[in-house]
């Protein structure tokens, strides 16, 4: 998406370790038109595809699952929570996420209460790059015995293979933007 | 707001130490279109009251701040993220909070980039109990000078004395709904 595209050049700063800055409107303040239009996108590439949910992780995915659920004519939200101690009850799907940012493990969790193999469901995070918590999200899913229709991201790089690791199960893949190169302090390249 | 006492009654479990749990429509599972029409009465409460910036804290307030953000005309919603390590950097504004429900303190920062001594501000989020959280936005917004123009929870418990203690600031306070009384696995009153 154009609109988006041009806003991560304008306001996106490449940071060493391949992280990309977005803070001024994805993942600290937040452009909410912006992720409206990002979701009109997302309810044209699924036109016609049956969703039951909305299912995305805490924090920064929050938003944008909700500018999507909107889109979708108001479908249920459910955001995974990033769960501190170890122990686990037994009323929860889990799935165990590396964190690049913190180097270290965490769990995610979503009630076995709000997810389940009726529901027809569409995942949505922020960013897509090494893809650890949406597979985490995608492990849930599959236990729970949820469809998995596809998966919609804000921005996916390219570059790293969670993209393609999912696309390689059989899940359809759409991005708001896709970076295919970026360099510290320097340029930004999207695919096509 | 009827529309959410209602839901609240129907939906809402009430759980040993004073939590009340609604996790099928607003802090794990969330009704988007509940959300908008919340946004629709602070928006109605505030009109005519000029806001650059709607403020919350990760992560359940995202939700209702971006809902009331667009009801405002679209606005920039800006969230304090939950920090882990006690190190902080010189370019945040910060607070520490007491949770309640892990018995800990932690950190909520906000980059200097985002607020500033020209913003006016509503503060949102899903609930004020003891007003702990809340109150670490408003010293956040203190500390960078910004204009609090008023605070909006979509639940309030009155028995608890977190709204009381912000409205003694001269701060307005607007709950969707505020409840006074509630009983283990028994009955929510509401007040009015």
């Amino acid at each position: 998406m154009k609109l988006l595209e041009d806003r991560i050049k304008k306001d996106g700063v490449v940071l060493p370790g391949n992280i990309l800055k977005v803070n001024s409107f994805l993942n600290h303040q937040i452009d909410v038109s912006l992720l409206d239009s990002l979701a009109e996108n997302f309810k044209k590439a699924f036109e016609g595809v049956e969703l039951t949910k909305i299912v995305t992780i805490e924090a920064s995915g929050i938003a944008v699952a909700c500018a999507v659920a909107r889109a979708f004519g108001n479908l249920p939200v459910l955001f995974a929570k990033k769960h501190k101690s170890a122990a686990l009850s037994d009323d929860v799907y889990y799935a165990t996420v590396w964190s690049h940012t913190n180097s270290c493990n965490y769990n995610i969790v979503i009630s076995k209460d709000y997810i389940s193999s009726e529901d027809k469901i569409l995942l949505v995070d922020d960013f897509l790059a090494d893809g650890n918590a949406m597979n985490g999200l995608i492990e849930i899913a599959e236990n729970a015995g949820a469809k998995i229709q596809g998966v919609c991201v804000a921005v996916e790089k390219s570059f790293q293979l969670g993209g393609d690791s999912i696309r390689k199960k059989g899940i359809r893949v759409e991005s708001g933007a896709v970076i295919e190169r970026m360099t510290y302090n320097g340029d930004i390249d999207f695919k096509n």
